[in-house]
């Protein structure tokens, strides 16, 4: 069974929410950091804390590696204990680590992150090198089910850049690794009719979404752009069929929601199970939102 | 003064070869890899003696961070520890990471590998999600002299998927990021006419490689796909300016020197030292043929 399939379930289950474990040291309520015997230790007991108190409304988590390398070894150890953590609560969990590698360097990855310390059921993956970094980490497909989202068409105001360049033979940049991972999907296909590998696609360009997501039928989406970027939940649920096929992420306003309202003399009073509580509303409010936005009951 | 002048100055004084420490345990002599305390252990001691084996005749080491992440957190300990040993020894040294993420997550992993544990000189990225993946890492080319190689045409099967892409306005994927770097490298040059930020081009497409070298003057190379990946000194050469204007990576055929040549019964007898000594002189060579091919003395 393919983790694309786990997802699913758990989206059916408990809605489409990814929360973005992408947890900043400034993100934590500063009382919290400053009573910890170091960041990476006030960035693990934030992150257990948020993790229980949402673990049953959201359908997985994602890690950004790059607060926890930010913060050195004593960072990624924190990441790899927030990994444990989720395992121990059987939590779904998405390593947004994009890596881009090809042949015995994408493989030695693929070790890296969906084994040992750093095991994750996903990653991010970006194409630019071409399939043959994409491909070698399907061995890890065939062999314990897990998948990745590669980089398709990002939320960030960059993707003009290269991703939107239009090709002679037609389409867009994006349009063509879509199709690539169309096929990729195709020859590993789930019980949903899910690729074990599929695709990162935002929600903030609201005109090309019913089209992309009719277009790549037997792809599950990563959707970044929600909240802080932009994008709504109308927007979010064009990229989903029937409130599944895709999880939506949001990280700083589900993590930050301690700050949001009105907190600001008390600030410094907010502690991590106060945080968790803002968080769980957050994650609660996004969740229904978007559900009826696609048209189911909340 | 950038890192980058600095590496033209090794070039004109070592010359091009860049030592790639992509140390993947399979790569040591296997008795020292039994004799050691642990795999990351074993990489962390042959890393010192290939170093110290090579430093007075190579521009610069590469660090291939997947092999260390393989092995976990042991391994990114010896990766911290491994360039520690190389500022020590005042080497420089590219971290081979290919980050490509945007904005805030940018400035974390610029943080996290051009300061602290995991200080490097210069790093590797990629472009797909658009230029401002790569902007942020500036800031320090501006506050530290930091450099970086974006990826832009590699020396992968691959890149025929994506890099290749025909445009509809006329070129390649690629060249459009060429143009994108080349516009990065004319706001912030260096003493010798390169630009802090550069590029990784391949030495597998001679046939282009002259015309690449032309119209992107200003952009130092980092230069992958010499030996195991089919470039000859020709071809890397090429890319060059002078014998300068480029590093040469070489990986396997430096640190697997040791069981070049003819070594099979005795392959157990061969240890550290050993191992040095076999990859100082690939080095050597490896630097006089690009240096004779390039039309300098040796």
């Amino acid at each position: 069974m393919y983790q694309v399939d786990k997802l699913y379930e758990a989206v059916a289950a408990k809605g489409p929410v990814c929360v973005g474990l992408d947890t900043a040291v400034e993100y934590l309520p500063p009382g919290e950091r400053r009573r910890a015997a170091s960041d990476a230790e006030a960035v693990l007991a934030f992150n257990r804390a948020i993790i229980d108190a949402t673990a049953d409304i959201c359908a997985c988590f994602k890690i950004q590696i790059a607060c926890y390398e930010e913060l050195g070894l004593a960072g990624l150890a924190a990441y790899a204990k927030t990994l444990a953590c989720l395992r121990e609560r059987g939590a779904l969990v998405i390593a947004d680590i994009k890596r881009g590698d090809i042949a015995d360097t994408a493989l030695r990855y693929a070790k890296a992150h969906f084994t040992g310390d750093f095991e994750a059921d996903f990653v991010t993956l970006s194409p630019y090198m071409g399939m043959d970094s994409i491909e070698p980490w399907l061995s890890y497909a065939d062999s314990r089910g897990k998948g990745a989202f590669v980089l398709m068409r990002t939320s960030n105001k960059g993707m003009r850049d290269f991703e939107y360049q239009e090709l002679k033979a037609g389409g867009r940049l994006y349009d063509v690794v879509g199709d690539r991972l169309t096929e990729l999907a195709a020859g590993r296909l789930g019980n949903y009719g899910y690729g074990a590998f599929g695709a990162v696609v935002g929600c903030t360009e609201p005109e090309e979404a019913a089209l992309i997501r009719k277009k790549r039928g037997n792809l599950f989406f990563l959707i970044p752009g929600y909240g802080a970027q932009g994008g709504a939940a109308a927007d979010a649920a064009l990229l989903l069929r029937e409130g599944n096929g895709g999880v939506v992420n949001a990280s700083r306003s589900i993590l930050r929601a301690w700050a949001a309202n009105g907190i600001t003399a008390e600030k410094d009073a907010a502690d991590n199970r106060f945080a968790a509580e803002a968080a769980r509303k957050a994650a609660l409010e996004m969740r229904d939102a978007i559900r009826i936005a696609a048209g189911l009951r909340t």
